[in-house]
């Protein structure tokens, strides 16, 4: 193995999605729903195979696609964006993370990211030969250490990562932490790769695009994908938005990693962007009374649970079951409670960081989450 | 951009179907059937997504896929390999370049390239760090000059980059040339990675997989895509197989590049895979005829045609025609004849290389053929 992927391991969520086959545990680590995606977008995708659009896309996104997805841009964020200049589909979130860091990023260049911060990010900036440097979100608000930010961001950043809603913490970064972050970024010249895959699942406030800010447009990165609003995980169609001058980059990255994205599966994103602002709301409640089941039993178990404002994860301090760490903790689930979640040590350049917290997914229907409250309380 | 993209333009295959669909042109250029794959493909991949195989497939492939593949290598090669550790699906072949550049390559690794060579080879090694080493294959035969080869692969050579069938030449690696690639990789430790893309379009004689010489299973990556073979080259399924502690590199580089690959074109894949012989045997016979259309033409419109033994690409001398280049040949081609063919000296790294030569694809309906031929015998 290359010395830039050295020290990765196999991703947490492939080792735990693994073990909870094995040992029939019930899931609630990887993210992704147990049930279906709507019959509208499967309906779509269907079509387009019938239609016969099964040949190479343009390489930067079916046109339509690149449309629909500055139009819903339009609307959430109040910017006029170009698809054609502007926009650039990928093989879901994680090829427009691994394009961004490999087109954007020299060897050397520092990149900042918050702690817990989601897998791929440290090791595509690896691939990228980034110098990270790390600012930890800690609980109980997983607030953005203000003084300490600004002590880290200096004339040689290059960019800063942020993810909000954020996993695996739930937290939304607030208006003051985004206005705080969008003036040093200018005032240093620093870019701002944003990903947003839970934009769509923001229970407790609205949420804010950092592209929205005034002056962050031209400088900001913004990553999305279809897969987590869209209960399709298993379709790999995400994508970003972004100046000229840094869609290039992107670009550039993308043709050579993947070169396009499916054609059929584009085409049925293109219907699911037609979704009407209904479809997002009863999204919404549907997970709202997930979440409700998840925590209040989480609760009931004897956890310390975490405020999440949004994505379909919730973070609690496992502390109180007295295992060492977060490790040890989630083994003990799964072998003696029959239950997976996720340590989030795994996220942290420093494991310490994250030894007291434990992330549960609520993206499964209610019958399972209330099955893995129900072990929980009977054998933790 | 980042400087390991500096170099690179749009690639080629984008900007001539762009410049195909603006202007109106019969576009032989980028290898993309313009007819459809087989029907019980197609609904293989409707009833997956109507079965709800819609979630995250694990992220080095769907267990039924591996083992699908593992049986298809089998057959083709003799070899038995493990489906679970030696296995890896990939977001197509171009994925399968990409992780095995990044996941095995490190900054200052001595890489051997025959030109002309498909782009998102440079672009990758580019990415990876590697010093590029380049031997080129010259018409009328494309043969391997093996007293360079041998002056060439030393003991600093990481790896060697072989395709066949080769894209653009059409030429097939014979068993002699793979012998003598084998021996000195062996004597040297080099890896091989080898882009068999169009194993199943070989017409003149039988492909040889480089992992079935004795030895070198053990050093050689082979990767591969249902695209080519099942006329679903938007589909983007790929495959890279190789030993365990290679097959390591390629997957720690595949997770983070994009996790997985869409979970229903897994299951059609599947599918696909059961093909009877009688389906490939159909495939080279209706590509055996369209390729004597393309061949006859391209003679008689005046141009000295090379053999091409597999893909379905010829490469053609344009200079009775007077143009300088290659380049300004399909310009002229595009803009006074109305057909798109390829540049090849955009696959050399020096251009001169390329300079007298341009690709034709056969991958179209007899119609296109003829009438791209027409249009050449009339305006050329
Ligand atoms: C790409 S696998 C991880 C899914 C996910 O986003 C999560 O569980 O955090
Ligand atoms: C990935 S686009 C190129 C298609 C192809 O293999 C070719 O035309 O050479």
């Amino acid at each position: 193995v290359a010395k830039r992927l050295e020290k990765f391991k196999t991703t947490i969520f492939t080792q735990m999605s693994m073990l909870a086959i094995k040992r029939g545990a019930v899931n609630l680590g990887q993210g992704f729903p147990n049930f279906d995606g709507p019959e509208f977008v499967k309906e779509a995708a269907i079509q387009a195979i019938k239609d016969g659009k099964n040949q190479y896309a343009r390489g930067y996104g079916v046109p339509e696609f690149n449309s629909a997805i500055a139009c819903r841009f339009k609307k959430d964020t109040g910017l006029d964006v170009d698809p054609e200049k502007e926009i650039t589909i990928t093989s879901g979130c994680t090829e427009a993370i691994a394009a961004t860091m490999l087109g954007l990023i020299n060897p050397g260049d520092e990149v900042l990211l918050f702690a817990p911060f989601y897998d791929s990010y440290e090791a595509t900036l690896s691939m990228a030969g980034a110098k990270i440097k790390c600012i930890t979100l800690r609980p109980p608000d997983f607030a953005v250490p203000i003084d300490e930010l600004k002590s880290t961001i200096t004339k040689n950043t290059r960019a800063i990562l942020i993810n909000t809603p954020h996993n695996p913490t739930g937290k939304m970064f607030t208006r003051e932490e985004l206005n705080v972050i969008a003036s040093l970024c200018i005032e240093n010249d620093v870019l701002v790769f944003t990903d947003e895959v839970y934009d769509k699942l923001a229970f407790e406030m609205d949420h804010i695009s950092m592209a929205s800010l005034p002056g962050m447009f031209e400088r900001t990165v913004t990553m999305n994908s279809l897969g987590k609003t869209f209960s399709l995980t298993g379709w790999k169609i995400g994508w970003a938005i972004a100046p000229p001058h840094l869609t290039w980059g992107v670009r550039q990255a993308h043709s050579f990693l993947t070169f396009a994205t499916s054609t059929p599966m584009q085409w049925a994103a293109v219907a699911a962007l037609k979704a009407p602002d209904s479809y997002y709301e009863e999204l919404k409640r549907d997970y709202s009374a997930k979440k409700a089941i998840l925590v209040e039993g989480l609760n009931a178990v004897g956890f310390k649970v975490f405020p999440s404002s949004g994505t379909y994860f919730v973070v609690v301090d496992h502390t109180p079951f007295g295992l060492e760490n977060d490790i040890a903790f989630c083994e003990y689930l799964i072998k003696e409670v029959g239950v997976v979640a996720i340590p989030t040590s795994v996220f942290c350049l420093n494991p310490e960081d994250g030894k007291n917290l434990v992330r549960f997914t609520f993206c499964k229907d209610e019958g399972t989450l209330r099955a893995a409250v129900e072990r929980m309380k009977e054998k933790l």
